[in-house]
Formats: structure tokens, C-alpha cells, sequence
């Protein structure tokens, strides 16, 4: 992989984690997500199913329809969706309508993520991927959330 | 299928399909939602992407965030969601979310429908699910809307 382009996402990917970490404060799921187009982040969302009370309040969508709002236009083929965890099959449902240019995740669900689920890859044919980004950070974060709770 | 089932059945799909009207009016592609839990609907939706500029604005999605706002809580075991057309993927996902308790459908759609992506049920293994209910109505407003927006 290019240098510059794993740097830039090294860098983007930190945004999504300290996204990742405010859910985590607020004792969510901890996942984060920002949206970047032209080098500037457009949107920022972090799980917030519990405190919304609404399932489908997870990071990608929350940064998905704040970036719709931010750009005024209801596809991002220019957008790169940073997220800290592999996108569950409603968030990789959302990106596939979003015509998402580049998706970007972190650590892998093996419980929850799309890959899981498709037999053939739910995005956009024009949607480019990459995934193990600061993976363990990623990971880790969801690892002591969770191991926290069985306490 | 017990007769009174299929009756009831039918009298929410009609509102669902009212909804789908009203998005038809809009010139929203029309697929309209409602969510009945003890035999009242609790919560309605339409497909808002154009109006929205929001690609995850569809019907189910705007239903499913109501429904979780009215009864205050975000699981929905004991609703039912009448749609008059297949989910998609990304609402499929939701659906799994939200453990809804059944899914009425109306007609199927071969493009965008859930059923031709999933290698297994999307859905959680509690939820029950039925379709065809008032399907030719459902579907002949979709093909008119994208008849109309061929000519």
C-alpha cells in the first residue's frame, strides 16, 4: 500500500476511534465513524443505539446522514467512510445506496459483520475497500467494552 | 392462512399503502410502511430519499425510529411491520435489529430485495415473516411510478 495513503488513513482512522471512545464513555458499544472528502473530515458519528434507544443509530449512519445534510446531494462517490469496526448488513446496506467512493474499517465482526452474511459483496461495484487500519486499536476498544460488562 | 390473520393482514397493508401513495405524490419512489403493535399502529412511514437528499431514508427505516420513539425502548418484539414492498438489504439489517416479532411484505423486488443478496435469513431467528399480502396492489404503483418516469 501507497505510504502517503496508509498515513492519511492511519490519521483518519484515529478521528474514528476518538469517536469510537466517546461512545465508549457514554458506555455505548464503542464505535466511530467520520466521513472525509477533499482531504476534510464532513461528518463524525459514534454508536449511540442505547442512549437514542433506537437500534439503528450505529456510527455509519449517523455519519452517513449528516454527511448527506453537509454536502446537500444524497450520494458521496468523492467520501471515504472511516470506521473502527467491519460495518454490520444494515450499515453495508446504507453504504451500498450511498455510492460511497472508499470504505475504510478497522477490525473485523466476525459475529456481526456483512462479510458474514453476503455471498457476494453488498457495495457499490464502484466502491473501493480497505480494512485493517490501527485494527488492534479498533479491536481493543471493543474488547474491553465488552470484557468490562461480564464483570 | 387463518382467514382473520389474512384480514387484518390486509387492513394494515392498506395504510402501508397509503403511505406508498403519499410518497407517489411526492415523487418519491412509493413504498410506504406501517407498524402495528396490539392491533394499532404505532408508527408510519414513507420513502423520503429524494425529499431528505438521505439514500437511508427509506419507508422501514422512518417507521422503525418512530416505532422505538413511541414505546420508548429498542426492541420490538411484539410489533409487526407491514411494508408493501421487499426490504433491502439495509433495511433487512434493521429489521435484525430491532427483533421485530413479524415482517409482512407485499410484493417482492427482484433488483433491490434482500432475498437475492443473503445466503441465510437476515432476519432474527424469532421473527416471523409473510409476503404477497395485497402484492399486486403494491406493485402496480411501483411500476406506474417508473413508468411515468421513463416517458
Amino acid at each position: 500500500m501507497d505510504k502517503k495513503l496508509l498515513e492519511q488513513d492511519e490519521q483518519f482512522m484515529t478521528k474514528a476511534l476518538e469517536e469510537a471512545r466517546i461512545a465508549f464513555e457514554k458506555d455505548e458499544v464503542p464505535i466511530g465513524a467520520v466521513i472525509v472528502q477533499n482531504n476534510t473530515i464532513i461528518s463524525r458519528g459514534h454508536n449511540l443505539t442505547e442512549q437514542l434507544k433506537d437500534v439503528t443509530a450505529h456510527a455509519e449512519m449517523i455519519a452517513l446522514t449528516s454527511a448527506f445534510n453537509y454536502i446537500g446531494a444524497k450520494y458521496l462517490p468523492d467520501a471515504t467512510l472511516y470506521v473502527t469496526i467491519e460495518p454490520c448488513n444494515m450499515c453495508a446496506g446504507a453504504l451500498y445506496w450511498s455510492k460511497i467512493g472508499r470504505i475504510v474499517f478497522g477490525a473485523k465482526d466476525i459475529k456481526h459483520g456483512y462479510s458474514s452474511s453476503y455471498s457476494k459483496s453488498p457495495f457499490h461495484p464502484k466502491t473501493r475497500l480497505s480494512s485493517g487500519i490501527l485494527e488492534e486499536q479498533c479491536s481493543l476498544l471493543m474488547k474491553t467494552f465488552f470484557e468490562n460488562k461480564r464483570k
